[in-house]
């Protein structure tokens, strides 16, 4: 499994040509020279989210004295595109069966969720690129290998991606309280992108918007909410049920 | 909340008098004398296990150095009884609707299906004595609040448990890779007790042997299993929506 942290400028530098998957860089505050500067332009140029922290978060995190005051966290694995994910039903012959996690943070629930992809045959999953767990090795290993079949997308703006989405002919259903349907009682066997948020907030009020209509997973109890990989599990469960 | 341990003979004998829950005590291997032989003695009355492990794994576990050869794990929260959760029920005018989880060891897990067992409407949850977590700190906390309204019976026999459960007119389901039908092709909107094993060996052999009938819960793709707590909540899911 490839490490998660490069800590260092030259083999931060190395990562961002090698055109491996960096999911974000963090440098020390006030840190502005030659090379850092040069980091920070590569990638900017490229997306990757960077942060500006204090000299001891670097140090914490770095695994290493020698960090120079930059680390990059890099993908265990390769990511995919929202392209190559609408392929994959196209192919199949099959209509998309999609995944949206809006700011899903904790790798654990991001794992499980891709085991649950893997067995109800999702397509892909698209996350965004900022507030959201990337392919670190922790969702490797929570994955128990569903990392090695489930194409996931990292996007800029999950709001754009919908709008794609739509256009290609996906209905994008999003799991939220204020949802009127039960989500046994929707249609679930059509070209279908789910969309779920963490397990805080819930879904964005952009990304809600955005989507073409809302369900809810009824609480029969007295506690409010649900794990997110298991509110995530049940919704594939009931298309798996069903689109089979 | 509670403490999850207690260390030194004193402290373990008061708890043991107190009536507290004790899910199971440690005791030095070759420690023998007067008061760890009271403490041994009293929890073999009360049907706690006893493991004698290394001094080591005392001094690791204990917290504090005086804990004399002896550490109790105490429940956080307070067990019901299997009699308690079948007159639910009755009380409610339902049919029971009833988990028993047969060596589930991860805290977390068990936290993560006593959220969705509030969410649906289970009357209780039935563990084993031996081999299974217990209410600790860890599962009140991932439970977010559930413990406090799902009781959770805890019995030395699952398998005597089961024929107790079936003479009170329960069908008992197991959940196994060898069931017959998918989860959803099965009927549970009856008086029914769901089984569920832990992730590495599923149900124990003599426990599916009992169950009535054992369905399974499909797998589309490339990888085997879902993850306990994801397994449990499809199947409480599943039963809510024909319950509902």
């Amino acid at each position: 499994m490839a490490n998660d942290k490069i800590a260092g400028r030259n083999p931060v530098l190395e990562v961002l040509k090698s055109g491996r998957d960096v999911d974000k860089i963090l440098v020390t505050k006030g840190a502005g020279e030659g090379s850092i500067n040069k980091i920070v332009g590569i990638a900017k140029d490229k997306g990757i989210p960077i942060q500006f922290v204090d000299k001891q978060k670097i140090n914490d995190l770095a695994e290493t004295k020698s960090h120079q005051g930059v680390v990059a966290f890099v993908a265990a694995y390769k990511y995919s595109t929202v392209e190559d994910i609408l392929q994959k039903s196209t192919k199949q012959g099959t209509k998309p069966f999609i995944l949206i996690l809006d700011e899903i943070m904790d790798p654990h629930n991001l794992g499980s969720i891709m085991r649950t992809a893997d067995a109800t045959g999702v397509d892909g999953i698209i996350i965004p690129k900022r507030r959201s767990v990337g392919l670190t090795a922790t969702v490797a290993k929570t994955s128990a290998g569903a990392i090695e079949y489930v194409p996931v997308a990292k996007v800029s703006n999950i709001s754009q991606t919908i709008e794609k989405l739509k256009s290609a002919g996906v209905w994008v259903i999003g799991a939220d309280m204020d949802g009127e349907k039960a989500h046994y009682d929707e249609a679930f066997d059509g070209p279908i992108a789910l969309v779920l948020g963490n397990e805080g907030q819930g879904i964005s009020r952009l990304v809600k918007e955005k989507c073409d209509f809302l369900i809810n997973i009824p609480m029969g109890g007295k506690v409010s909410s649900l794990n997110a990989s298991v509110a995530g599990s049940i919704l594939m469960y009931e298309a798996f049920r069903q689109r089979r």
